[in-house]
């Protein structure tokens, strides 16, 4: 009689593909700790001097600068230096173009993160668009009639849960 | 005559707020590290299993089982046990709605990762839409006439960049 031979388990279909292209994980290779997207936040806000980034972040300035120099490398911010009258050279970080272009991912975790947990005093920030003055919102669709705004269409406002602070 | 007072040295607008209600921040409170969102890849590409999430992510099953009691605890993941014949029970792993609510912040990533460093054999994945069978994108919009499509409206197919392991 033959030996009975246990059916095979079940595989996921997942296991049939080697995923390192998956842009997920390529943008994570960049990304993916929350340091990077916090500089990337400050950024946002407009911040661009080392000791900005600094007090805003609160971290080591070893952490911070070896972070800036991954964004850097990565194009996502570009380094210049600046000398103001009677100080010595300083460096700035403005967002490039594909640092720019990140805003709508972060955008999407900040809506993501108010439609389920929002603050009891409301959200932080308001996007509104230049030319509609209505709300921005992050959304998934397949149309192609849609122009896709960029940062330069938006204003990022206080909302009502931003605290002011004293000073 | 008067000593010479030194300017206010320029302070950024950004610092006469608190940010911590930001949403960026309290969404990465939570997702804020590699392992966190590689998890959730793996969820939407349809893994359950604590052994398949570990297969698949080559990390520690400490590491991994830390980081899915953080997803779970943030009603990200449901745990559910399951128990197969002659098996002794086990724990598998489902995004519940608010972890599918962050596919969108996902793809956004992903495209952006796609726009400015896409591999040359292509995009891992292909999204469409499964009514129209278009491409989806994730856009920036004021617009309130769009329907924004959900993880149930979409179909994840390998795309031209996905390597197919043997076997």
């Amino acid at each position: 009689m033959p030996k009975k031979v246990n059916a095979s388990p079940f595989v996921h279909p997942r296991f049939q593909y080697d995923l390192e292209n998956c842009g997920i994980k390529r943008a994570l290779d960049v990304l993916g700790e929350k340091w990077t997207l916090l500089i990337l936040r400050e950024a946002v806000y407009g911040l661009r001097r080392f000791d900005d980034f600094a007090r805003a972040l609160k971290c080591g300035r070893g952490v911070l600068s070896s972070r800036l120099k991954t964004l850097v490398q990565a194009n996502i911010l570009e380094k210049r230096d600046y000398v103001e009258p009677g100080n010595r050279s300083r460096s700035e970080y403005q967002l490039t173009a594909k640092g720019r272009d990140l805003y709508p991912a972060m955008l999407a975790l900040s809506q993501w993160s108010e439609r389920w947990d929002l603050p009891k005093e409301g959200a932080a920030a308001r996007v509104a668009d230049k030319d509609t003055k209505r709300a921005v919102s992050v959304v998934m669709t397949s149309r192609i009639d849609i122009r896709n705004l960029t940062m330069d269409d938006i204003l990022i406002r206080p909302g009502p849960g931003a605290k002011r602070l004293p000073g």
